[in-house]
């Protein structure tokens, strides 16, 4: 029986060349699997029928629209997700998902190994194989860029000689990738790490320079998650996607930075994530308002931990599950309004009101009639400050005591 | 011999009659000590003489603004820090310079107490106090608002009893704190948390809706600390000086958070940093060049431990200075430029570049003639996940494998 | 309507005499409440009379034993809680159980007040009142010792003269606190931290240098929790008891430490837990084997957490609760034997075998035949040293290269 | 000009026929180095003999002893470092420093590659690669046993067929690794994790089940080093000799465990470090009366990771050296006696003094006459609880308030 691979199916030029370069290499014959995140871009029937035309055995789309916004993308929002304080981890909360409906589709049509699209350098690879061989440990993966020596050129060359349903050219200087809760742009320019992008390389935002007039919106959120735009209901693809259009139309979330690669290397990265970005700011905000001090501070922990992890294609670890019991946890009470200004490029939260907030004005309030009881103050702040004070203590009893910038002693001058 | 208190003063209504409600209660002299942490506003000699005219025996500056820059500012700058991911500590670092400052002064005219104008509600009297008695642990401290029952009422009656030379007005809605890193407001208004701030609120920036032309910024930095302005040297202060014109007038660096205070309560508080939050965005940038990836994500939790210290008044304690330890040493090579545009309420890096940054072209580039073997990848991701694949191996042996979000499990469809 | 205050009971001197000297001070009734959590002594009943005998309106006695070892022992258990890497939360655990039953009693009884024995220095006092008012906000709390000037030799006195059924003794130099998971002793002598403990020190442990043969024992744990020993069935609280026994035959779990209390000063503390010492090292042996390298790295910062939070008196907390959430979940898999020697002071583990663990002979043997690929580690090596190699390079460029201790340069002797 | 290639050399069989085995794989020239890190057993001059008699170009021994102790084990000591809660890296910290000799020699001979003897499923090849390759990015790895298919069978076959002055013998069951900071052990028989490690496998500790008398030892520390043992002084090398010594004939210090491999897999491991374990132990209550409580904290949290840094081989790493710096600052008062009871596999301390340490008998003292002021409990507790009596404020509000064991609401009984 000949052996069947699944290929992650993008519609794209390489894609669909791997179609058949894979089933040179290997004999096999190959589904195309594409999977839908909210990508946008050409239409899903027209992209299978491209697959089968490219000779793709059987061509496979799955709408993992509403599964990603709610299983990933509300759990990147819960954690406040941004990788290195920046980057909401557009591409690496995809992946995993779309290895799920890869696995699937290997399941189903009874394939040995899972093919993808992706370089030998970059973290994608990492997380794709790593999430597909946790979720199925007898499949194989095999990537033909890095493992079949498939180039761009190798590619256009291939797809003109095989009269390939797909339009070749050398010139596209981008690298794209894109899903609802952002893109993400990589292109040769751009390595140059001196140089700004170009206004060519975003498409979910305009200019924050030439903004259109402000735009407030009131999002509702329910246990971290938001569940109503200015009143109305809607489900977490519906708020990614609404945010998307109205931050993105004030030019929100525009990234730049250099990163870290899993792999070892940084590289320059611009992503696009106007809707994530909104949310993320809202969701912030709502929880200074509900959870307790001690609480948030830990969070931060491990929100950085959930976030390297998930970068790190750890999606399916047990790390990553106990640390979404404990996110999940501090949940409960993160429900209530954000008021959020959109304009020219800035998200900026105006308003907050929660039932189950902890802001009590009664102890907040510098008016008269406060119930805080100021006379603790005077036992609380001696016994708090008690080991500093003895520390203090120590270091001049061994001349390390306090000093002024020009190196004299503050016990120098003393005159007493 | 009569006692003598030293009291923190501003200049202000509140401390202006604290000299003399102090020498009533207590029967001690009052040296009334102003400290310069660059707050501006009226000149300080001016100041330095209603104090005396106020009734106090002496009257004392302390110019520390290159040393609250120096030591203060740019550790605070080194370590990143916003506490609850939004405040630069702008208050929070100010008060153990002053702390130090108002210890130099007690220890000069041989005062047994230290007296400072904070409520009993606040992180303010915290943070004087246990820096106070952790620099000399024989002082006193005393607050007459908190310990002293000096209501603002009073304040006023008593100024206008004994005519001191100073302005009573029950109107000003706002208590403000300022210096050359930043500028805190709180009012009443603002402790209804679903109001906005109102205009009249801010004073370091103009509004970031109606910006002038954008302003192109190159910093320098060395080791962390910003050493020139666009090809230009200039210290720490000149440089968080230079910073405040500019980022202020596109409206940089306004903040509105409802924040944990120490004392175990929520407060809303609005800030403009417009220099600090222009400086730490340029500095994040330059460390993603430049720190190791395992060394910057330690230094996250490092940075938030140092944050939530120093925002909880514990500046002089042991494991500040250990902290302390470890971020200058991350600083050795943070060196090189940041080119930023200011605009519209956005300080946007565009370009950076390192002659000690880690980024090496070479290794990055997906152009062909890349220095990076990808032959590599395969082993590495083998070994990398292997921990995974054994632990979803073993979900699946106890029934507990991935399954889909309408419960399905991922292997039920398996037709193999 | 006379009010009402439930105390804390424990049948000894201070709190007999605490009956009458808070209704002496408040002019309340006071309802006795003693808890019972494993301390053993005295018979409960008998302890109950004595209070109605001292005064008391009500007395009643909780039996928490099973609650106790359920809900707080086995937590501890799964967080291998150390405080300070050494004391195992004894009293730290123990005091939220008692609080909750005094407020219960509180409630039943419409008491306003509760009353606890603790004094003004440590940590026992927060416990118990931060634990009441978490549980019950509109509570208050009072304690005889620090507020009403309660001391022993006024104890005493007391006792003399109103004919108190209870032993008066000055010269009872121990302070002690019991319960199931363990004892704590304070004492004089104790406070020269030079000085050794005495033998008569200790109760729940014989002399480790003089055992009894070795004592082979196999616990089974489910889900980190003990359910048999020795193949025989057991509930945690005979869990605990039964290793308190043989371990405490075995002089096991002996602990004298310098310990930071909450309120900020070092004390000189000496424990003995036996069951909970061994049990701990059981536990901690069988997580090796059971949770992921990742999972089980940070569990280990999520237990020091849980650890501190615990003994500074936040059981109560909702960072505590989310904490738990963690913890509970890493513990899905940590079933199976393990196997220990008990002996002379010794509870040493000599063998583990457990179904849902994830060591796996056929990776780890050195033996032929084994399914590890070694060529994998080749690229592993090369991608996973990466950025050290890059870090280095940068070193040497700077003339920061490795150096030998005599700080000769390690590439100075280059004849290349 | 031939090729060189410096081999990592023990005077074992591996390496011994290793020598030959390299010089025909590649044609290379082989240079033996052999370091000493306090392994003892055969004399090195003989060592190096041998490799010159096994056709070794050149053989050298660098005596990095004291190098390894002053900059590697109290290094680890400092940082009380047991990975996994249990072992104290023996062998992990001893692969830098070798590394580094290695190095040195491949510099000072020309050699272009590094050889070492692991296999390609343990940390060591991981260790000594990252080593090398962070100390010479210039320098080549090869690993004979992974990379050149020298299995054991052919190990012995090629010495016997080559005249190797060398033993060779198949009935070898154990793979050891040691030097002054301990001993490794790997053997076949323990890779059934049910199976109790015989007594022939350990060497460096006696049977702790036979101890001799109980032996006392006061060990100083200045700045977190032992520098004098019983009053002499001693440098850090012959600190941990002596009390391998010591600690050793009581039977201290052996370790047994399943061990997580930093290639994601799980090993059974056993080890003996009697003087390690000592020091750590001393170590460690020494800081319980030096460091501030916070520092403590947070100083377990930078062990743990710097103890999985070194762990994971990545001892030249910037993220290391920020560590060590941390570290390093809080061993400023780390100085002071410890006094131990060494005996029957129990390190025992007794007593601890010290003139920088934080303990305060007046102000720990339950005695009459101490220096802390109770009344400041009152209002240190008010505040320090706050942020949690509103959580279960809010808590009651949504009907999730506390509850017994059995479901039964703590609200449920009020008569009130």
């Amino acid at each position: 029986m000949t052996e069947k691979i699944v290929l992650a199916y993008s519609g794209g030029l390489d894609t669909s060349v791997a179609i058949g370069w894979i089933h040179d290499a290997t004999g096999a014959d190959v589904i195309a699997c594409a999977v839908d995140v909210g990508q946008g871009g050409e239409d899903l029937e027209v992209i299978r029928q491209r697959a089968l035309d490219c000779g793709a055995v059987e061509a496979y789309i799955a709408d993992a629209r509403d599964e990603f916004a709610e299983e990933y993308c509300m759990q990147a929002l819960k954690a406040n997700s941004l990788y290195m304080d920046a980057y909401p981890n557009v591409s690496a909360i995809s992946r995993p998902v779309i290895a799920k409906h890869l696995v699937a589709a290997a399941k189903k049509f009874g394939a040995t190994t899972v093919a993808h699209g992706c370089t030998g350098k970059g973290n994608d690879q990492v997380r794709f194989e790593v999430s597909i061989t946790s979720l199925a440990p007898e499949l194989n993966c095999i990537a033909p860029v890095r493992d079949l020596a498939l180039t761009r050129d190798k590619a256009i060359d291939y797809a003109e000689r095989n009269n390939l349903p797909i339009e070749t050219t050398k010139s596209n200087p981008f690298s794209i990738d894109q899903n609802v809760w952002g893109r993400a742009i990589e292109t040769g320019f751009l390595e140059d790490i001196w140089n700004e992008p170009t206004k060519d390389v975003y498409s979910y935002t305009d200019d924050p320079a030439f903004p259109p007039v402000a735009d407030e919106v009131v999002i509702t959120f329910e246990q971290g998650v938001p569940v109503a735009i200015d009143g109305e209901k809607v489900t977490p693809l519906q708020a990614i996607e609404q945010m998307n259009r109205r931050a993105g139309a004030q030019g929100i979330g525009r990234i730049d930075i250099v990163e870290d690669r899993l792999v070892g290397i940084k590289s320059r990265e611009v992503y696009e994530a106007p809707g994530a970005m909104a949310l993320i700011e809202a969701h912030k905000e709502l929880e200074r308002v509900t959870l307790e001090r001690e609480q948030a501070r830990f969070k931060r922990e491990v929100s950085d931990r959930w976030t390297d992890l998930v970068y790190d294609g750890q999606w399916f670890s047990p790390l990553k599950r106990s640390l979404d019991a404990f996110i999940d946890d501090t949940q409960r009470y993160v429900s209530g309004d954000i008021r959020m200004r959109l304009h020219g490029g800035r998200a900026t939260v105006t308003g907050r009101r929660s039932d189950s907030g902890l802001y009590d004005f009664n102890l907040a309030t510098y008016d008269e009639g406060d119930s805080f009881d100021q006379s603790n103050a005077k036992g609380f702040i001696e016994i708090y400050g008690l080991a500093s004070k003895q520390s203090t203590a120590r270091d001049e009893k061994f001349g390390n005591g306090p000093t002024f910038g020009d190196g004299s002693s503050l016990n120098a001058g003393s005159e007493s």
